[in-house]
C-alpha cells in the first residue's frame, strides 16, 4: 500500500478533510520524491505534488499517485493548492503543527480560510512503521556505512587527530556514493570518550578507548552506527567495562518485539549496568526510531511512554562512562518484528584492539 | 557595543518588556557562544542564558554579559523562565515567529502565561549588520575557502566525477580546520553547468566550463564563492559569455553602498546581460546577505524591496545559464560601507583555463 494511500485511511481520525504536507522529509514520505521545495495536498480520493519548474519533470515521472502541478514560485503555492480546496470543497485540513513555524500557519490561515487541524502525529505514526521498501532502503545505508567503516580501521593511528579521523569517515562516504552524512561524526579517544556527544578534538588520538559513532545518509534514509576499539592492550577494569556494555546491549535487544514497552526495553539493559556497578554512568537511553531521520519518535529510554511497533526501526546503544577517564557505547540497528528484531548491523562486536 | 545591548534597546519598539530566544543561530548571535540546546532571556536591564550541564562551565567562562542559569533538562527550561518572568514582572515577551514552531509557540503560552509578541525581525535587522567582530569571523573563513580553492585547483581533472571533486573540496576543507560545509557544494561541468543550482553527478568532468559554488562554516559564520573554469580552450562565445557576466558583476559591484536598493543593484548588473543578448538567460537575482547563515534575509533581485544597509555583507553573483549547453557564474563577497564596498574575495576572476 502506497504511503499516500496509506496517510489518506487517517484523515477520518484527524476530522480532517485532507492534509497538507510541507515539510521537506514528510513529502519525501508521502511521495517518494525528493525535493527542496513543493506540498502535497492529501484528499480522501484524490492528491496533488505542487512544485516549481527545477522538479516538475522529474517529479511527474517519480510520482504515480499523485497529481503533479506546476507552480510558478513558492509564493504561488497557497494559491494553487486554494483553488484546489474550493474545488473539492475542502472545509479543514490537517497541517504539520511541529514542523510548521507560527509564522507559516498564520499565512497559510489567512490564504486558505478554511479550518487547520493539527495532525503531526498522523504522518509521525506512519513513519514509525516501516515498509519492506523502506527497510531496503536503510539496510542499504548500512553496509555501506559498515564498508566505510571497515575501510577506516587500518588508517586509524596514534598520528592523526580525531578530527582527521572524523574528515577521513566523511570524504571515504562521500567517495562511496552517499549523499551526506546524517549528522557531525563523533570521534573521541582517551579521556574525550567518556562524553557521549562529544566533538572531535584536535588532539592526537589517544591510547586507551576510540568510539566511533557516525550516520550517513542515501536517498534520505539514515544509518547510525557505534563501535568503541582499542588502541593498545586493555587493563582488566576496561574488559569489565566492554562486556558489559555488550551484555546490556544483548539483554536489551532480547526484550525488543512489537508490543514491548520502551521503558522495558531500557530497563533489561540498564539492569546489567547497575548490578556490574556502573548504574550512574549510563546516562542516556537505549535506543532511539531512525528512518528519514536520524532520531524519530519513538524512544527506548527511562521516561519513555512508547510502545514499540512491529516495523519500528531503532537503535540499540547502551554505554558507559566514567568522567575524565573513558566510555564505552556499542550501537546496532534493529528492524522490529512480531516475535523479536532482525540485527541490521552486521559489524563484529568483539573489543577491537588496535 | 554587545549584541544583547542592540537587541536591548530595541524592546521598546516592540513594545514588549523582554525577548525570548529560542533559535540557535540567534541564540549564538546575541550571546557568541554555540549551543545545540538552551534559550536566551534579555529585559531592559537584565539578560540570562539557561542551558543544560553539557554547556553550562563553557557558557559562564564565554558569556559576559548575560546571567548563566543551569536547568537540568529542556522541559524544565520554561519553569525557569518563567520563574524569572514572574520575579521581574515581566508582561509580554517577543519571540521568534518565522523559526518557532506552532506547536512551540503554543506550548509556551501555557507555560509564560504571558503575552507573546512577533519579534522576529527585531533580531533579524540587527543581524543584517555586522560589526567589526562579525566581519573578522567572515573574512576568516573566507580566506579558508580560497585556500581550499587553491589547493584544489590543480588536481581537477577530466578523469575524476563531479561528486569526486565536491569530496575533494569537503575532505580539504574539513582537513582546514573548518567546522562544515555552509552547504552541499555545487559542482557542475559541461552541459550540468547550465544549472544554477545544479547537483554534482556520477558523470566524469567535461570539457568546457565548470561552475564551482561552496560555502564554508566556523564559529557558525560562513563562507560563500562561486568561480566557473574552463576545461580547455573556450570558444568565442564562451569568452563573452565569461566577460559578459564578470561586466556585470563589475557594473552591480558598483552601486553597492550604504543606502542602495537592492532592485538598482541587480538592475545595474542585469543590463550589461540583457545588452550582450543574454538577459533571458540571467534566472536568479545578483546576491543575498550571509553571515550566521549563508542565505539571510536581504537581496538584490529584481522583486527585492530591501535598501542595503552599511555593515551589511551580501553577495555578487550574476549568471548566464544556456539550457543543454553551459553556465557560468561568478561570486564574491562583499562588505558594505558607506560609499562602496569592500570585496572580501581576493581569488582571480580572469577566466582560468586548465
Amino acid at each position: 500500500m502506497s504511503n499516500i494511500t496509506r496517510i489518506r485511511q487517517q484523515l477520518s481520525n484527524y476530522k480532517c478533510d485532507a492534509i497538507l504536507i510541507l515539510n521537506q522529509v514528510n513529502r519525501l514520505f508521502a511521495t517518494g520524491f525528493s525535493s527542496s521545495a513543493g506540498c502535497v495536498l492529501i484528499t480522501e480520493d484524490n492528491a496533488w505534488f505542487f512544485t516549481d519548474s527545477r522538479y516538475i519533470e522529474a517529479a511527474g515521472n517519480a510520482i504515480k499517485d499523485a497529481n503533479v502541478k506546476l507552480v510558478a514560485k513558492d509564493e504561488k503555492i497557497a494559491e494553487s493548492v486554494k483553488k484546489i480546496i474550493d474545488e473539492n470543497k475542502i472545509a479543514s485540513i490537517g497541517f504539520e503543527e511541529v514542523y510548521v513555524s507560527y509564522a507559516c500557519k498564520k499565512d497559510w490561515d489567512k490564504k486558505l480560510g478554511i479550518k487547520m487541524v493539527p495532525a503531526h502525529s498522523l504522518i509521525n505514526d506512519l513513519r514509525n512503521i516501516k515498509s519492506e521498501f523502506d527497510l531496503d532502503k536503510i539496510i542499504k545505508i548500512q553496509r555501506i556505512s559498515e564498508k566505510v567503516f571497515n575501510e577506516i580501521l587500518p588508517i586509524i593511528s596514534t598520528d592523526m587527530t580525531e578530527k582527521d579521523l572524523a574528515a577521513e569517515i566523511i570524504y571515504r562516504s562521500l567517495k562511496s556514493g552517499v549523499d551526506d552524512k546524517a549528522f557531525d561524526p563523533i570521534v573521541v579517544s582517551g579521556p574525550n570518550s567518556s562524553r557521549p556527544h562529544g566533538v572531535p578534538g584536535n588532539e592526537k588520538i589517544g591510547k586507551g578507548f576510540l568510539t566511533i559513532d557516525f550516520g550517513l545518509k542515501l536517498d534520505g534514509w539514515c544509518s547510525d552506527t557505534t563501535r568503541t576499539l582499542c588502541i593498545g592492550k586493555p587493563d582488566d577494569e576496561m574488559v569489565n567495562i566492554y562486556d558489559t556494555v555488550l551484555s546490556a546491549q544483548e539483554a536489551g535487544i532480547k526484550e525488543v518485539r512489537a508490543g514491548a514497552k520502551g521503558v522495558d526495553i531500557d530497563t533489561a539493559a540498564r539492569r546489567i549496568i547497575e548490578d556490574a556497578g556502573y548504574g550512574e554512568y549510563f546516562g542516556h537511553g537505549f535506543g532511539h526510531s531512525l528512518g528519514l531521520e536520524v532520531h524519530e519518535s519513538l524512544s527506548a529510554s527511562r521516561l519513555s511512554k512508547d510502545t514499540i511497533p512491529a516495523g519500528a526501526v531503532m537503535s540499540a546503544e547502551p554505554g558507559i562512562y566514567l568522567p575524565g577517564k573513558y566510555g564505552v557505547r556499542i550501537e546496532d540497528t534493529l528492524f522490529v518484528t512480531e516475535n523479536g528484531s532482525q540485527n541490521i548491523t552486521t559489524l563484529p562486536k568483539n573489543l577491537t584492539v588496535l
